[in-house]
């Protein structure tokens, strides 16, 4: 397998021409199947990029893309979409430009966001381009160009993918194939702080669930001049490396009350901005009790269903819930400033790396945390 | 009782003459017990104003604070507050200035905000007062004070009472002292506007619950230019008083899907802003979905404890959630700019007027609806 | 001339058939050469809608547009745009929608507004298409599908034009064609008010320069709750217009030191917004003084280079400056909400209408302000 | 002079008994005179702090204080104000506190902030203390509180003066009293950054002059994340420090066309924000050319006069000018977590120190630059 076709990609300028290459791509079956298949290398069109993938990390939204088809499908009103490609932590090189695109060029590396809105939306012309009212609409007569790659549209877990210029952010030669892969989680991080005002210099932060989003959370709060950033989680090695991404104290939520330990940490006043990547009932609502009056909360994560949550101490205390989807604003470009300048390590998340032949197994990785894997990422190249 | 009293009162000029003068004014007994008591008149210390009450609204929370206490007594840490004054929707004339206090005159007619900051707290330093960490802190050495008149400091079912200069707004003369004591309600709804973001015109508003607030929050909505202003209700005479005040559309949610027909009135989208004056359970959930993409909802009521709430579909959606607490960012002199102006009429909501010494049977009609009562305002110098 | 062509077009739904119909339009010839041309009705693109045009409004810029070509050729770089069809200020009815438009049905009145970003540039990214950093770029291999109809793409002096989606607006059926062209105009008057924060209930507004732009920032400023709204002018009968639409106060320049009026006005302090519609280097620094300490200024237009300022009092005084460029943040729309609701009569300044082939004497007419001229409106169906 | 005095204040928490005590302090005589004289030490009010002076910086705007007088007096209305204490970029440690304080203990060390606001006016409301409208109304009958130290009421070139609660920051103990003494100028170029937006990862900013505040700014850029921070001046060595505190191109506007070199830096698109800390007529025409569309322009600096300004081509680009005052919003809290986190060094532009009693020579180095000074602090304790 591969061999063949890896010969033919070799020149990534000739993929422009229709039809003419193929490449590999792993592509949803039935609901829990994935394999892996050839397709048409993508051509790009207006205002799109092809990019060849070199790193692709493995989210946990993934599964569930895997498991239930695209979010556009949740809804029912289409079979299962098989033949479509998930992921969609990726980044690559600019291997062909769509017409009216002069802003890359071909051969330079590129991070990518996930959202590129439909441009006709009220929200799209007003800057909030993950909250396009078209989502999902990019099929057939009603393609409304909303593009989410990995969810909607096809993503990363392919040798190719086509990208909106808008989604894409340079990445500075000294940064890893890998770290660039995980600009979009610290791009989220970054997204729940610009929405929560932008301005954490001097404030006191929590995070709230040291997953990846959490972890680069700290590192990005830290970067922005929050102090003090209080890491509050389960798992002792995740808090060690909450430590080591900047945080400034560390509550296991296992060995005591998270919300008394952060109330005597702030003079009893609690904090500015609580940002929760765990998104339980529990967590949301010690995300309550831990803001001060007149504080700000990012839900990053979420609960199913309904959840019992104490919304009368927020009304009393003047809180406000900022539930944030995905990577607006720019925020992967702001959060690759930071990456580039060095202010926190987001290696220290990256834990495996996998050919594109062994996604089941990078999977498995991530979903059992085998290894202590956090953030594990598949390179293409590595057949 | 009262007619040597009142006697005393007539220039009140003389107030500021201390321990000289007494003036009638209702006081916490025991939970639940109110009784008309002679009070010293209170003086005016530095900043702050004596007012002679005109005019007190009841509003639902007095009915909170008669049963508990002020809530800075929730805690259970001091005793329960006897010989407190309860009412915070007033307005008067001023009738005395404290020290450096040369922004109003005697004889001047003011409405009022209920709260002013500690001023000194980070909250208050950055314009937030009505979020003031230091809420409640009015006594003995632990006074940052904080004001919060009618919860934590004397308030206006009296004759008299002291405000912070901060808290005066100017009433133009062609408005009645019962108009001008809802001020403070309407101001709640513009506070709420405000935190959505301010510019309603042009957008689709749905306010939930018609009680006192979200009627308002109706007039307020259209003076600003919203368009359409959904109200979403379930008594016919309120919905048809929010009809009166501007509303675009009326949903009786007894008689219908209320997210169906919102998202019928709008193309299926939602709308942009939901004002929730309801604080149920079901109201929150229903403002969720009742939301577009990227909506924004501001939470001007709440229920006790946890409820069941679909936070998940707020987080998918990037909906943000405000809990708001009174009528902080100067929304009560906005608010009167826009009565003056005569963009909604607020005396639609003003049914009853009773006296002083008739505040108990003032109480009841507000609480049980008596008569289809709505706003029951009271005027002290009808004794 | 103009018959057969007329009877042509009388079905509007016919002309996306390519090259199949004429129309009739202004272009540019030499400079401060404009002729009445037969044109290629221009075909919608993918998001783009055609227009009938039904009324179009003479500005001052079109005047400039005239004598300079437009404005992307101001920097010398292409020769003057002969063929060229300006105007910008127009309505119209959707006649044909192209590729991946249904957000307007054929047969709907429309206003527009003028720009459309590229939608690929950051400014254009972050919701800000006025300030579009491709502006200009719209031929040949630089093409960046920005638009400036009646600046750097056709506009509307002529039977047909073709426009972005996101440029239309709705308008109401009891609109008349003449207001609605006067939309734009509105929408500048918005734009400004925005950007100095959108919130002005209650806050104090001077209005320098009883302009169009002007007199619809009084009617903009008092729909919106200012209070008062100062109009600061020359000539008694633009101040009188202003009263009409709604100024609290009127400021004779020419009789008084309109500065110490405006102060006089406000207990010495100054107010918080001024909106300079004169743009003059008296004006500007007028603008400065008018304004009470943290005040906003708004730059609605400009002096042609280098003018004496004195930007030291503005520093002194924590006053900012904002130089709006266009109708951006959907200002029309908000603007069209606020005259759907009949907040101010647009209708006072429209004084004169003509027919298509009129243009000349509708343009000298506005020059020279003939009869009173102020708007002076075109109906290209009135041949 | 001096060693008894200095025997008395050993013990600061002594001094709050009235009249007991007295300081060395420098007291303005007539203009351009400035003599060391014994003054009583001050006794802090309700919400005031006594503070010991520890080290205060020179500021080019001290020169001015001892040659005009403080601004209030500027407008000529009050003679020379003999006897004033002028120095306000200060720190020291906690000697007093005044009634109602209890954020901070004895002992604590402290840095300042300049502005303290009267709490009623619009503008303190709002969070806008150093906008307040009561600006120098300190004095008899007009005292409203406003505070400006070293401007409108007495500062820190002395042993102890007196400070609203509002404006301390708490100093790590890890950071230099030298360094501390810079947080003002720190937080005027974080207020400057606040102001613009107060985003800056990932944006392009130019700072124009490295004196203090300009060389500041850079540190406090790259801090928050811009990218590239250009620094424009016109002395190498100044250039150089810029470089230390993290200037990613430094452009000698001597040696070329500034405007150009930004431009070509930036793919001749500009800048998305200029700090402009030379505030001459040629750098705020540079600031407008350097700046992209829809760029934003901060003025922390300013000539005197008016000064010739293209404000059409800011009008015509969507650019937005903010005449900074002070350090608002919190700035110096901020500034300090930055330094205290050691994003950049201040001690870089700290050139030489002197006691108390060298403040002439203090201040002839900072005015003359000799040996190089940059900022020059005295300490009062090095008699």
């Amino acid at each position: 397998m591969g061999d063949t076709l890896v010969e033919e990609l070799k020149n990534p300028l000739e993929v422009a021409a229709p039809l003419a290459k193929r490449m590999l791509a792993w592509t949803l079956g039935n609901p829990h199947e994935l394999r892996l298949d050839q397709k048409q290398i993508p051509v790009p069109d207006r205002s799109e990029v092809l990019i060849r993938i070199d790193a692709v990390a493995v989210c946990a939204t993934d599964l569930e893309v895997i498991a239930q088809g695209p979010p556009a499908l949740i809804n029912g009103t289409l079979p299962f979409n098989q033949g479509f490609t998930p992921g969609h932590e990726y980044m690559g090189t600019v291997a062909a430009l769509g017409p009216g695109v002069d802003e890359y060029k071909v051969g330079e590396r590129v991070a990518v966001e996930i959202h590129s809105g439909c441009g006709q939306c009220k929200r799209c012309r007003s800057g909030m381009y993950t909250s396009c009212t078209n989502y999902g609409q990019n099929y057939g007569e009603h393609d409304k160009r909303h593009r989410a790659n990995g969810f909607t549209t096809n993503g990363g877990f392919a040798q190719y993918a086509v990208n909106h210029v808008n989604t894409l952010v340079r990445v500075p030669d000294d940064m890893s194939d890998e770290v660039a892969a995980l600009a979009v989680t610290a791009g989220t991080s970054m997204y729940g702080f610009i929405e929560l005002g932008g301005l954490l210099a001097g404030e006191k932060v929590v995070v709230i669930g040291p997953g990846p989003i959490g972890l680069l959370a700290v590192g990005v709060a830290k970067a922005l001049g929050a102090a003090p950033v209080i890491l509050v989680g389960t798992r002792e090695n995740r808090l060690g490396l909450g430590k080591r991404l900047g945080a400034d104290h560390l509550v296991n939520a296992k060995l005591c009350d998270a919300v008394e330990a952060v109330r005597s940490l702030t003079d009893g006043k609690g904090v500015d901005y609580v940002m929760d990547c765990a998104g339980t009932e529990e967590t949301i609502n010690q995300a309550i009790l831990m803001c001060s009056r007149g504080g700000k909360i990012c839900l990053a994560a979420f609960p199913h269903g309904r959840v019992g949550i104490d919304l009368g101490h927020a009304v009393m205390n003047n809180i406000y819930l900022y539930g944030i989807r995905g990577e607006g604003k720019s925020a992967v470009a702001r959060a690759i400033a930071l990456m580039a300048a060095k202010r926190f390590d987001a290696t220290l998340i990256h834990t495996h790396t996998f050919g594109l032949a062994e996604l089941p197994k990078a999977i498995q990785y991530a979903r059992e945390r085998i290894d202590g894997a956090i953030k594990v990422v598949v390179k293409p190249h590595l057949l």
